[in-house]
């Protein structure tokens, strides 16, 4: 066994174990002491039981090789929102402590019976639902936020603690994380993967999503949670070569600093140069309020998530929480429903849209991470794609003037997930390799 | 204490407590005695723990007076797909067989909380989504169905073993029961009650749903859900003398047998003899494919949320859920865009036509209760509401032509669950009054 064995991607550490060159046990000490050597910085777990990750770990090279799963023995960090048995489940809240209800979430019962190694808990914001930062520190610099509130997620993928992890997006708490760190992640189309077992903030907006840092790995996670297109993509022999790009600025886009800016130009640059189809493209001015419509759904359907929560113990729940449920953000009712169904009739024409082009390409963040673990940073350029359902993927890539990573996103028609990832898998080796 | 106490709505009960006139634990012995003097009969219990349950009331008696909340001891029995600590979660699945998850559904902490006494789990057909009957029988007949999903909960509020439960809905999940067992049955507008904690069948779709024998106790729970309209419904003192209410028969009206096509005549002509203005109206077109898109969503919904059971126990898995998941209907990703954005278009339609009028008066069943235990029955009369969102109560009080019971439902626009029930109260004054 190598030394920098926990660098391994998800993909090629089930090929080790497929040529027995590697078993589940040894990656796994690997991992743990990549997290002991590390976590006193990154602090990317909330439940992390090194005795029991070696117990799973040595029932998995017990497993004959006829009956492995897709995913034998390859390390999943889960973020701690989604139900895990054996594992607690604290949502980042007192009200939760050592809370450890025995039932897997949909997605973590599938990652079992694909045979994945279930690492931990990873950080998240209270509720995935506020940007006050965790005690978590960006993978690249212990001085800044590695993003929310999959933070945990986003930063033990990319220090090489866990090759996958699973996070959530309720506004952008999958795409932040992921440009921040560096990394891959994938928020699928709504409701391609069940979110049974994963705490409610938004119904309607909450999506599952992956981490990972290759677009094979994330294929290889989407296919075990099986999401599909309608017709399989056609291979793309020619890279970006004759694809067609649009490049979306979108309403936000004066938040977008010198990070995301260059990016931009240079994300262009680069698929030009690959042989690629460029264009700029703009939103109709019927999705002017889209923003607008997404924070009101968010809030107001934060006030149905939290109220539990406040009848219980409100003095132990995040002031803003408080405040959604007293209903302080002011939307009525009828605000909601005109968000609810604004959004609702701009997906189709998303989509229409979106069916013109390879990918859209579009800004993950405003910058790179920003200073300091107080805030997780803003989610300005996300709301939208979650509102819309659409599949979204952040590709790493880019420098910001700290050095620190800047990612841009290409997203796409809802249920056109495995599509996205071919293209993402094409524009990665454009814009990774040159970084 | 009388003989009888079992029979007291919840707010009869919480009078009692209040007075000093019944204790917690006479009034759960009392229940707990009916239960077991019926239960061989109606068998609406999945779990039931008779030391448990005085355990809470005894634990409940001793609350002083200025600490109990607004259901001091009222009994409440939970559909079996909804966590509740302490108790097992089984979903009428061998998959699940004593599974317990340490958590309690949203719903349940906030009923704990308001201190309600839980009471026990009620049985469901397999996770709340097939028509293969339960054991349970109905309440007024134990050779007829008493609906389901939610059929504990129905028979077991119908037949005095409890006097609230919660339910859920997907397609005609708490309407049927409601009507087959002759109680008042509330679906509230699509989140306006978290359903965290609740199995997913369709997240678009279900919907927490309340039980009971008086609209009075339907509003007592659902102010404990929080449930509010934008503005407090004005008072209705003269009862439905002067209201105006529109008689929608559906595009499905063909499936109405003699006990519905009565008590609509019937329905009507003592809403007219009140005093109410009554009409009849159609669906515009545009509806048509309501139905349609609404088995559509359904369908295709089934095959992500029964994937995690269908990769672990697919054997133990009842077969028209594997056939969700092979996708054996035959809609495809862009057929259920279709269905989801059309009915997600109809939705602020359906609002304005209803807020013509007090309510909207549709059929809640095609008839009584079918005989035999196999089958639960249809919900062809209730997808459609359960897909546009709206808030639908089922009023009880007339007879199919076996002495039955058979409902008529009242509906409006989305958000205004609490108008609804003030009105279903006076409606249920002048239909409940007559059987």
């Amino acid at each position: 066994m190598k030394a920098d064995t926990y660098r391994l991607t998800a993909v090629e550490a089930l090929q080790a174990f497929e040529t027995g060159s590697l078993t589940v046990e040894e990656y796994a000490r690997s991992l743990l002491r990549r997290i002991e050597e590390r976590d006193h910085i990154v602090k990317a777990w909330a439940y992390l039981n090194p005795s029991q990750v070696l117990q799973q770990a040595k029932a998995l090279d017990k497993v004959p090789k006829d009956q492995r799963g897709p995913l034998h023995g390859v390390a999943v960090g889960i973020k701690d929102v989604i139900y895990t048995k054996g594992m607690p489940t604290q949502h980042n809240s007192p009200i939760y402590t050592d809370s450890q209800p025995e039932v897997d979430a949909a997605s973590v019962a599938m990652l079992r019976q694909a045979g994945a190694l279930i690492l931990g808990k990873t950080t998240t914001t209270q509720f995935a639902a506020i940007t006050v930062g965790t005690k978590t520190s960006n993978a690249h610099d212990p001085e800044r936020t590695p993003g929310g509130s999959s933070s945990g997620s986003g930063a033990a993928v990319a220090d090489f603690q866990v090759p996958l992890a699973l996070g959530t997006q309720t506004g952008g708490s999958m795409i932040r994380p992921g440009s921040f760190n560096g990394i891959f992640a994938l928020k699928p189309t709504w409701n391609a993967i069940s979110r049974e077992g994963q705490k409610i903030y938004s119904l309607i907006l909450d999506t599952l999503g992956l981490y990972g840092r290759s677009v094979d790995d994330l294929k290889l996670l989407a296919d075990v949670f099986g999401i599909r297109d309608d017709e399989p993509p056609a291979p793309l022999s020619k890279g970006v070569c004759g694809l067609k790009f649009a490049f979306l600025k979108t309403m936000v886009w004066k938040h977008a600093g010198p990070g995301t800016r260059n990016a931009w130009e240079e994300g262009k640059e680069l698929l030009r140069n690959a042989g690629a189809e460029v264009i700029d493209i703009d939103f109709p001015s019927e999705f002017d309020k889209l923003p607008e419509w997404h924070t009101c759904v968010l809030f107001k359907d934060g006030s149905v998530a939290f109220r539990p929560e406040y009848k219980v113990a409100k003095d132990q729940l995040d002031s803003s929480l408080v405040d959604f449920v007293d209903e302080k953000h002011g939307y009525s009712r009828k605000d909601y429903l005109q968000a609810f169904d604004g959004i609702s009739a701009l997906r189709p024409k998303w989509d229409d849209i979106a069916e013109q082009y390879a990918a859209v390409v579009v800004p993950s963040v405003p910058d790179e991470a920003p200073k300091g673990l107080e805030s997780t940073g803003s989610a300005v350029f996300q709301g939208i794609w979650t509102a819309l359902h659409a599949p979204i993927v952040n590709i790493p890539g880019f420098k910001g003037e700290n050095g620190l990573p800047v990612g841009l996103s290409l997203t796409t028609a809802r249920f056109k997930d495995q599509a996205l990832l071919s293209v993402s898998k094409q524009v990665g080796e454009v814009w990774v390799r040159q970084s």
